[in-house]
């Protein structure tokens, strides 16, 4: 597996690559990897000739109150797990040649960027699109995969390449999960055992939430409080919000008909993660 | 000479030609050709295989208040134009196409573009690199050649393409006079007989800054009320600002030194034409 820390010398690994029709599938990481991850590179593989992954820590979608200092960093551990799932190369540029000195040029995706996570993380967006683009643009890919765990990112992004006139394929991945059913996160390490038992509670809250849609429920605020109730059994995770919004324009809808994100985050009250998690309510048919 | 409408077909057409190694020259215009823009097509066609103009009339980088419903449109003759300059496409896609309902992403180039034209068109800059990033995506350029009479737009674009980690060649072109010396623009089919003859003023005065800058003046202050003096000679052409500013950062300089760029607008007081023009001071060294 190549590891490669140059913008320039990464461009011309995927121009070569590309050159000789082999297809590049990118899996944009901050690192720290988890299974989840993993599972994005095996999709990567499945879709094309060449996985490349990306380890990189962007400053630029943190808040000055966020954790970018302490965000975990396993840069052996992690090249270790990649090529063991077979990923060809990993980009791990510098902040420095990322954001030089002067730099200035940032993305904004209005519209769905001030709802859900992006109305307690001002800038969060615009950071996550402009490195995206950035990467895009460096390693040239033909598909790159996301988890849905992080689904305005995704929303995020599918606007972003549809509305800039790009060439990738975004591929959202299902969420992975650990046993008890919290979504598996970078920022799971952070959780204190108890907190960590009982984050099992957001799970189980959505997964209650498309029992009630399975048994015909279409009210989105019935659905809602079903799900705000079974967090708050718990006494450490602490919901910030559970929104029922359209899957594209992540708009509030008050009844449920088509594709509706049911989407939540919560803060823990021990050591302060913040967690997201979500499930998508849709007819079988859809 | 190809006319292409849809994006889609514009992009195949651009792969078409990259895949057999034929390099893409690219004129962004908002059409209402001139001399100057036909000198772009020149150095296109001199730079690579294949040259492709855009006639796009941005709606985004008009403020509410400007002349985005009466910019001069003339498809036809601009299409003769480029036909006999050589150009072998012209890509020209309705707005629709470009701005579809609920599109919502947008370029923002920090730190240079609220001085000069920035400061009087809040959103111009954006609705700019925007537009051209659009359409470098969609043309897939080698090269893109713009005039230096928008000298804080190649300023905008040569950040941005630094910045998003573009492969693009940005040339810029020296600015085509008429015969009195006024910068060729599409805006001056706006202009008064009155206004015409007296807005050579503004080259006037410009040209004086480099016979200043020649005898050895070095001070910003002199040049720029040495400008203003010429200028004010004219009863119908305001000046709006007259800046020396450093030609990357666009930060004004105290002490012409490196290259400084000397930038004008003014509006006229007949027809509120809005004219831009600039020189560039540096030693022939440089």
């Amino acid at each position: 597996m190549k590891i490669i820390t140059s913008p320039a010398e990464m461009k011309a690994f995927s121009l070569t690559h590309r050159r000789n029709s082999n297809s590049i599938g990118f899996v944009p990481t901050m690192g720290a990897l988890h299974e989840g991850h993993l599972s994005l590179i095996d999709i990567a593989r499945k879709h094309c000739g060449c996985a490349v992954a990306s380890i990189f820590v962007n400053p630029a979608q943190f808040g000055p109150n966020e954790d970018f200092a302490k965000y975990p960093r396993a840069f052996e551990r992690d090249c270790g797990l990649l090529e063991a799932a077979g990923c060809d190369c990993v980009f791990a540029p510098a902040v420095g040649d990322m954001y030089p000195d002067n730099y200035g040029t940032y993305v904004n995706v209005d519209g769905i960027t001030d709802t859900l996570c992006g109305a307690s993380r001002p800038g969060h967006f615009r950071g996550v699109a402009t490195v995206v683009l950035k990467l895009f643009n460096i390693v040239l890919p033909d598909a790159a995969v996301f988890g849905s765990k992080d689904a305005q990112q995704v929303a995020v992004i599918r606007r972003m390449v549809e509305d800039l006139n790009l060439s990738v394929r975004i591929i959202a991945a299902p969420i992975a999960r650990e046993a008890g059913g919290l979504a598996m996160s970078s920022r799971n390490a952070y959780l204190t055992i108890g907190e960590r038992r009982e984050a099992a509670a957001i799970y189980a809250g959505l997964a209650k939430s498309v029992e009630m849609y399975n048994d015909g429920c279409r009210d989105s605020q019935q659905i809602k409080n079903c799900v705000l109730t079974e967090i708050n059994r718990s006494s450490t995770i602490k919901p910030e919000y559970v929104e029922a919004v359209d899957t594209k324009s992540l708009q509030p809808v008050d009844k449920i008909d088509g594709q509706v994100l049911i989407a939540v985050a919560c803060r823990t009250s021990e050591s302060g993660t913040r967690l997201i998690d979500n499930v998508v309510l849709k007819d079988k048919n859809l």
